[in-house]
């Protein structure tokens, strides 16, 4: 295969689009030839992937030991799936990625940002995206569009509208203090057009 | 209950009697009188018994994604389990501890100390142990002990002489960096003799 891979991460807010977008994403740059993989957190790989289970089970941990669990899915995630395929030249998109840890367990249930980006300097070796697109929308629309989706609300569709505001700001945040790895993207027009805006987007980016 | 609760951990390679010694600790303390809580790692609370099977499980997880799930666990242990009941005024007894990582992952398996002394003071905020037992014995005493308890070998009895090396090393070095905290104990003798050593250092560790 030829030239380097290439990290792209989404991230945002519930119902924001992130795995809509994802899979637009990879139907794009498929159409042109390069070689994609899709993946998702957390999970990713077999190990993260039983651990994504103990996540979603409901199991009872403080948010910190959430974020040690997150942080060690997502080194499997790294070290399993995402190194060797960018070893390999592949294009590596993933549905949620490092921000979304800052932004659910750091600005949405207090753990320490400080001890976050310990843990990420540490379970990732400084292996970030290359481009992190931030799904941006009013709160409002993101619950509604998440709720319409039809399945049962998972625990955090639960959480009240400020939390959900935390989380956004939050992305909002990092995008700002990290503008040569983060782009935002208005989340709000129907998903043809935020696809196209991401794919306008990556020519510049990512040309 | 009246006074603080204490915090005690045992540590050491295979075979060196930690499980053995855990619970005469436990019985020689309830005979006093004392509220006694006896826990084991990696495990101790629902979450973190959960991970413990991911990773006696052959997750194949590469040695740092391993140490943070560790630590994932003895979050969950600690704010579950071990907090809670030094609260309470109990004596808490806790099979392995934070020294297992340092010895296993790190020494073992090459993870970086810095890296796990960092993710001890996340994990932790600060709740050491208020007395480590190390109980050292030669490597081949050890392993001899552990085949002879008849049950099938684990993933580390089945490593080589020099991995238990280092891990034996290991132990006595953080001993003897941490003197306040730990005391090396001599592991040859009888389950009886080892069990009366314990007693008197505590009479001396923790009067
Ligand atoms: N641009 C859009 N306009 C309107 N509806 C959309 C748009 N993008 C996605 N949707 C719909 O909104 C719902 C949520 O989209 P999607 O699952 O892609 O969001 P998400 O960010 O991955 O959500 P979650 O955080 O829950 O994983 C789906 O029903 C999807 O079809
Ligand atoms: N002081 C001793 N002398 C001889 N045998 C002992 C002594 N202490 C324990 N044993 C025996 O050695 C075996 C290992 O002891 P034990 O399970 O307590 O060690 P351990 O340190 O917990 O091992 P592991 O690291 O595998 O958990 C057991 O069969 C136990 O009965
Ligand atoms: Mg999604
Ligand atoms: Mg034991």
């Amino acid at each position: 295969m030829q030239g380097p891979g290439r990290f792209i991460t989404l991230e945002g807010g519930e119902g924001a689009g992130k795995s809509t977008q994802a899979r637009c994403l990879a139907t794009h740059l498929a159409r042109r030839g390069l070689p994609v993989l899709l993946t998702r957190e957390p999970g990713g790989a077999p190990g993260a992937e039983a651990m994504r289970r103990l996540l979603l089970g409901g199991s009872g941990l403080d948010p910190l030991a959430e974020a040690l669990l997150v942080f060690a899915a997502r080194r499997d995630h790294l070290v399993s799936t995402i190194r060797p395929a960018l070893a390999a030249g592949m294009w590596v998109i993933s549905d949620r990625f490092v921000d979304s840890t800052r932004a659910y367990q750091g600005a949405g249930q207090g753990v320490d940002g400080a001890a976050i980006d310990s843990l990420a300097a540490i379970a990732l070796e400084g292996r970030m995206p290359d481009l992190t697109l931030v799904l941006d929308l009013p709160v409002a629309t993101g619950m509604a569009r998440a709720r319409q989706r039809g399945v049962a609300a998972d625990r955090y569709e639960r959480l009240d509208t400020a939390f959900h505001q935390r989380i956004r700001d939050a992305f909002l945040a990092i995008a700002a203090a990290e503008p040569a790895r983060c782009a935002v993207v208005d989340a709000t027009p129907d998903a043809g057009a935020v696809a196209r805006d991401i794919a306008a987007l990556l020519d510049t980016r990512l040309p």
